[in-house]
């Protein structure tokens, strides 16, 4: 069955027009963490990269929390399209345990990047666990570990294999401790290791 | 060698009773998280329950975040004391996996008493990780894994066996998901065991 296509009404135009908007301005964001750092990531700078108005980024995301949470959303629903439906080993199709240490050098990455942004959702106490992204890692980690064959609490162990992957936690240990992402990826994988051979 | 007591100056009397005050201040306020948590410490309260002045407890420490701040410090210096000084299976004397054990579930009904208090400094980014506590806590957990003979990097596995225990987490654990410190202290045992003996 086949459906002639609806004339566009105006509506969809815009809603077109918004998408492409949000994105143009995430893709500026996104490129000034990766250049500058999470703390150049200003309206105004947003601006100037997207060459757009100040006005547009203000309409779109409210204020500077607003445009950080946007990015954050963004950064990780792209981590989770990856190890949903993304080739292996982080997406389906690899053995389970390649899959788990994928998904801890994946998320070190991610922190790596954009850490300041994921520092700063972790810090408000009421999201940090309750967040949709924190509940779909867990829910990934936890049936990677039954995939494995592990046995016990599975809940918690994934819970313990989330916890040393926190953005405030790696950014301490990059920062103050000045390890490297190479030595805190091998530390993880090591660390999933015991939990899945145990 | 024998000295002859020193007769006490007006300063040590002084500095006598101000011990002594901070630590009946202190009872107070623990006797107040014990009984009623963490939010019900007020200074108004902590000045009742110790029988004396509002400008007593405002004296010793500042404001309400003082007071916790000094809270904290008295709990965690007692917790300290136990696994350096105290009796086994915590204290030395035990099995290094069995003082190990010990200190998960030490630190677990820690953050089930006082957790309040725990998780507010722990959401200070800059503090959480660089906190004197903090560096006994992992000094002491990482002394015992190499006593068990753990290999590999057994600075990042002790930091992996410490995020598991902060209150921030435990807290959500407990009041979100409805897990009982029981099931926190035996999933983290589980893990502590998987990691010394891979």
């Amino acid at each position: 069955m086949t459906h002639a296509p609806l004339p566009m009404a105006a509506d969809d135009s815009e809603r077109c027009d918004a998408a492409r908007n949000r994105r143009l301005l995430l893709d500026a964001a996104i490129g000034l963490v990766d250049e500058r750092g999470a703390d150049s990531v200003t309206m105004d700078a947003v601006a100037a990269r997207a060459g757009v108005g100040k006005g547009t980024v203000f309409r779109r995301f409210g204020n500077r929390a607003g445009l950080m949470f946007a990015l954050l959303d963004h950064t990780e629903t792209e981590l989770q399209q990856a190890f949903l439906f993304g080739p292996p080993p982080l997406g389906p199709g690899a053995p389970p345990l390649d899959r788990l240490v994928a998904f801890g050098r994946a998320r070190l990455d991610l922190v790596a990047v954009q850490g300041e942004v994921l520092r700063a959702a972790e810090n408000s106490p009421v999201s940090r666990f309750s967040a949709p992204a924190h509940a779909v890692g867990l829910t990934h980690v936890s049936t990677l570990l039954r995939q494995i064959g592990v046995s016990g609490d599975v809940t918690l162990l994934a819970y313990a294999l989330l916890a040393p992957l926190e953005a405030t936690l790696v950014l301490h240990l990059q920062r103050d401790a000045g390890m490297t992402t190479e030595r805190l990826a091998d530390g993880w994988e090591d660390l999933a290791r015991r939990i899945a051979s145990a």
